[in-house]
């Protein structure tokens, strides 16, 4: 089964990536782009054939590896 | 205007992160984990109002910038 994470920094975390496009965008001379936040869109192929038991495999990966839930928060997505 | 930008590997394109991250979930003890593919959500605030001169811009963004289009698809979303 393939499943789909999206995982986004909280809102309020300070995101120096996004802060760094940003610059660089009005470099290349993009003026007026506002704030810029980048967060992360992992797929995985998952043996489980159950949905629910599929879903609650990828939370339980999120949780361990895959989102740092101190800073972001995750959704899931079963393809 | 709110854009948002998927940028994704293109098929074929080796993805050593998602490799990483299969390895390490492999680890953790996640057994029959298949292909994993990490992709980039960007989402900016843009000061057009006009919905195509925005679309515009934002891909503009993504072939200067945002996408390194040897290797990587975008798909641009005005919200």
């Amino acid at each position: 089964m393939k499943a789909r994470v999206h995982v986004t920094l909280k809102t309020g975390v300070l995101d120096p990536q996004g802060e760094a496009v940003r610059h660089s965008l009005g470099a290349l001379g993009f003026e007026g782009v506002g704030e810029v936040r980048i967060g992360k869109v992992i797929e995985l192929e998952v043996a489980e054939t159950d949905r629910a038991a599929a879903e609650a495999r990828v939370r339980e990966m999120c949780e361990k590896l895959l989102a740092n839930t101190v800073i972001e928060n995750y959704a899931v997505e079963i393809a």
